[in-house]
């Protein structure tokens, strides 16, 4: 890792953010950046979440995946509590470059904090499996995994849990 | 389609949102939840948008992808301008039900208004890449599609673009 610290270009037009080679990107007001992370080979979604700035340029500086945890306010290098670090096979940036894609190779499988390979483990039925479902309107959901790969509360201990009600 | 609504549970328990059947999504402040669109064949990363709750409703009712327009501040059939509407094969919610992921099919396989396929068309490119590319910090992207399968002034004509600097 060399010592330059990345630096982003300011966004001057629409030409350059959306057909030019400057890395531009649109942080929104929280000074956040949202970013999509999928399996680099089997292509499931594992998980969404946000980067700050430092983030975005750690991410980039290390190939491994850091964050900004909205619940905890920190900047947060994924794996550093759980062992499931994100190796960066590819960082893709969307034309109006307020979304970042990261393909990702995860050490140890798991990238959801309940225990699952995945944060998508329930199907919402859609069209015609919804009218066959019910008639009330409340949707019962479909589980598509329901073996964790680990044991949250080993791995996490008494760290309060993320999700916000 | 059946006359009945789509209706959301109340958010009552984490154990409920996280490991229960009820879907009870989280809309933003803004009244938005993210979603996240890949292809359902290729598991490439289509966009990434939002929907109100109407749009969800539509979209879980129709099974074709219905949208928030952050910057039209509209309700968005998507493929209504431009036909390339996305039937959508699956959708799922995350754990904590702040995220929807859409696998969709893609008439026509477009997804982009710049006129690529995807909207993730360029590459950032991370560590040893990255320090081999320059050294003053500042990033070239990398075009890891060049090829528009439409043209975005005859499908689009004189409508503003959507992107934000």
């Amino acid at each position: 890792m060399s010592g330059a610290p990345v630096k982003f270009r300011s966004r001057q037009s629409i030409s350059q953010v959306e057909e030019g080679n400057d890395l531009a990107p649109s942080f929104d007001d929280r000074g956040l950046i949202t970013v999509v992370t999928t399996d680099a080979y089997s292509g499931e979604l594992l998980m969404q979440g946000y980067m700050n700035a430092e983030a975005l340029g750690l991410t980039i500086k290390t190939g491994e995946a850091h964050y900004w945890s909205r619940s905890r306010q920190v900047l947060w290098h994924k794996g550093a509590t759980s062992g499931f670090v994100q190796n960066v096979r590819e960082l893709l940036v969307d034309d109006d470059q307020d979304c970042i894609w990261l393909r990702v190779d995860v050490e140890g499988g798991a990238s959801c904090h309940v225990g699952f390979r995945s944060c998508f483990y329930r199907r919402v039925p859609v069209g015609e499996d919804f009218d066959k479902q019910q008639d009330d309107g409340h949707i019962d959901l479909v589980w598509t995994d329901t073996e964790k790969v680990f044991d949250p509360e080993e791995v996490y201990g008494d760290a309060p849990n993320p999700t916000i009600l």
